[in-house]
């Protein structure tokens, strides 16, 4: 059994060290609020109190934390995972985060003999606890397979997509498909409603054919029941398409679609709705 | 048995009408061009020469034509099917057009005593071959419930949105959902092959997860295959979009992602593209 150590438990992290921790592996968390572990504690994990700490000693060193900045830091910092590695140790970043900082991690480990994947998922918090992420990972091919079965352990997909930065890449595309696709299903709802028709009803006649998709279905309706909830943050749907579109730029790619849907989230996020889920944009329209 | 007449047998059209007779309907077809219409006769279906001719005898009048414009000539023209119907017909015209000119049929048949519903479908050709269509019915509720069970031998789901109108205004929220969900799977698609991945397992990473779609399942491959043959006419498709964006702006709503998708398609026809599947909007990319 690989040790493991987890740095980030927040609502995906937490979920993702179950898996680990049910399986049999060894596992050591850090997370910046300690409050946020008990649980995993309780559960059989051991608590580092620093990421120093919790990268000594481990096989494996996954972390799932913000935004680039806080990869960077925990990364590249003081008393850093790269400063307190030690060769032949495996990194692992899930958190979504740029391609081009990645591919810095992995340059950097390669000079102290360690390895790296970056390896962000989708699924959300449902996929997180049932165990069937979509993992998208970038690395070498041999790392992966070493890490593959781990991976196994939280997600449905598990699939390594090329050379490290691929995964963020690979995450990049899926965002930039979900970002424009919620713009049309607000659209087809605000439509509904002003058009005088049940939107609800409108969702039975349309989810099944081709304008069907997972937003339609499961956004759709909480839209329609004013649930602006976070399942998945709007201020982190936005880094992430700022990403997108920093790389989109780097590649001399002009998304239109992307660019409108940064207008609106940045319209929406300027009027307080950054802690509401992605769904908010139909608010946009109200 | 209801006895029903079929104007219009396209692709569409003349998959309905053989479940239609399959189910044992006395049907009579009538459209543009005879030859299109050989395959049905040899099935059983009696030819009409004319629309008023389809029209005498019939207890159920469909339609199912191109453009608004041959909606309006087949029920408005000279001897079209207002002016050759009697007193106690259904007509339903099933032709993606405008609610303003379902309303329209509808007040003009209920001035003659016939009955009218609007039942657009979505499904595509698969969907008419299978029975599996979407029917999206505006109308009166008693005059559904008598046509139902003949929507139901080529409808998978059959729905009532309201009153006369609300089938066209279901499908054009159908549209606007697929419309800007389209331009997202081009930008995830375009980003992948930039950014050097192999889109196609990239799209085996994200087509399960929330940024899942009919079209990326569906379209999306075609699209990397060079495969631009139309499923789905993309000057059909236009014409849709067209009549939802003036419906939109009746009901003063501003719908951004509609407007991007009508400029860009808008672009790929004036590149001669019109006749071109949907999906073609990759091309715009490239």
């Amino acid at each position: 059994m690989e040790n493991v150590s987890f740095i980030g438990t927040g609502v995906m992290g937490a979920s993702i060290v179950k898996h680990l921790l049910k399986a049999g592996h060894p596992v050591t968390v850090y997370t910046r609020t300690k409050e946020k572990a008990e649980d995993l504690l309780q559960e059989g994990a051991q608590w580092a109190s620093s990421v120093a700490e919790a990268v000594t000693g481990a096989d494996l060193i996954f972390s799932m934390v913000g935004m680039p900045a806080d990869v960077e830091e925990i990364y590249f910092g003081e008393n850093g995972i790269l400063s307190a590695g030690t060769p032949g140790q495996i990194v692992i970043d899930m958190t979504t985060s740029s391609p081009a900082l990645a591919i810095k991690i992995d340059k950097e480990a390669a000079a102290k003999g360690m390895f790296s994947l970056d390896a962000p998922v989708s699924g959300g918090d449902v996929g997180a606890k049932n165990g069937t992420l979509s993992v998208m990972c970038g690395g070498e091919g041999d790392v992966f397979s070493r890490v593959e079965p781990v991976f196994a352990l939280f997600g449905g997909q598990v699939i390594i997509q090329g050379p490290a930065g691929a995964g963020q890449h690979t995450k990049m595309s899926n965002q930039l498909a979900i970002a424009t696709n919620m713009i049309g299903v607000c659209e087809a709802l605000v439509y509904a409603e002003k058009a005088g028709l049940n939107p609800e009803r409108v969702l039975e006649s349309i989810t099944p054919g081709a304008a069907g998709s997972w937003s339609l279905s499961n956004l759709g309706p909480r839209m329609l029941a004013d649930n602006f909830e976070p399942g998945f943050y709007t201020k982190h749907f936005m880094k992430d398409l700022k990403i997108a579109l920093d790389e989109a730029k780097m590649m001399d790619l002009k998304l239109p679609g992307l660019e409108l849907a940064i207008h609106l989230y940045e319209d929406l996020i300027a009027k307080g709705y950054g802690d509401k889920g992605t769904q908010v944009l139909f608010k946009h329209y109200k």
